[in-house]
């Protein structure tokens, strides 16, 4: 069954989806998204408080291409680049057809001068659906660990 | 054979260990552990020397179950939690009913205010052994490459 | 077919590499490499700009035994220990005999006070080869994200 959800394609997914942003590769990120979708960051405490407002919220792949044009005009790519160290994804549900999993990060921030700090540490809460061939994100929750989340932030996580 | 020990199982149990910290699901940490186990803390310097004594030591699951009831009468887990990542396991031996890893960790500490710091990092040295369908820690020892580790340092690593 | 290269195989060099260099086995390093080889210390902006020269460059295996007779004589190991972090590796391309990958790493420093600081992070970017039984390295290209490595850093990477 080529739709089949297999831990392999979820960690092909995982590595693939990092090394997209870490490698500034931004314009594919919408792509790990279906049409409709859900992605959202937000920190441990609003998300265990049961509060919707995250930092980021996007629930279609045109609102994550709008957010891309942004950033790009922005020019907020040369002023810093991530390195994402995934943890293995822990699978909590898979029928085959939708699968659920929370995988731990941690996210090093590179500034444009060389200074290297640990950005930002959480928790990717993702569903999974077969699309095809593909496997793809409905749904992305970003956990981030600490409250204290650079506001400025603005790459995608 | 369902007791037989799989690289697949053992990054299984990994992921869910850290799951159940991370999540502050302290009462279920015992469980990961046979009645008869070993479980201890200590520094790289004193592993390579030898030294028994580490920081924290407990041979038996109900000394682990003692351990959550203390750190939740003392509130501890309010002021901190961790996020822990892992690399993946080497599995330096395995008969299929008792196998021995080395799996290396990075845990970062979120302070209730949200400050992050890189609070220790080391290698798990690990004896497994299957119970029933269950694959369980024999013995964990955590060797933590810094001899400089936090004396307050209370949670499980 | 004894040669053929997979990922579960190529994870395994992986895993076995950092420990080496991670439990100070320096005289193990060049083994993990064909005699004739490529390995190279370079940053992201040298690589992406195609320049040749990188922190460290050696084109034999030969050359990575006396980096590490070096490396004794001045006993840099004393002062300081590595903690690798890796990600999971991407296949970018396999053909059963030799395979590239690109690898996420994050390397703690520990200072023999106890200290303990990010100290790099960055891409390896590796072309494998079976040489009988064993998978080796054909080349290693350590990228690393920040500009600012430290140039008394001496440790392989």
């Amino acid at each position: 069954m080529a739709g089949a959800i297999t831990l392999e394609r979820i960690m092909a997914l995982q590595a693939a989806y990092i090394r997209c942003i870490d490698n500034n590769e931004l314009e594919a990120w919408p792509e790990f998204f279906l049409d409709q979708c859900l992605y959202k960051v937000t920190t441990a405490e609003n998300h265990k408080n049961g509060f919707e407002a995250g930092i980021i919220y996007a629930d279609s792949k045109a609102m994550l291409i709008d957010r891309i044009a942004a950033l790009r005009e922005a020019n907020v790519y040369e002023k810093q680049s991530y390195r994402h160290i995934l943890g293995l994804p822990n699978v909590v549900n898979n029928n085959g057809e939708e699968a659920k999993s929370e995988t731990p990060f941690l996210i090093a921030r590179i500034m444009h001068d060389g200074r290297t700090d640990l950005f930002a540490t959480g928790v990717y809460l993702d569903t999974y659906r077969a699309a095809g061939n593909d496997l793809k994100f409905a749904k992305r929750i970003v956990v981030c660990d600490s409250s204290r989340v650079d506001t400025l932030m603005a790459l995608p996580l």
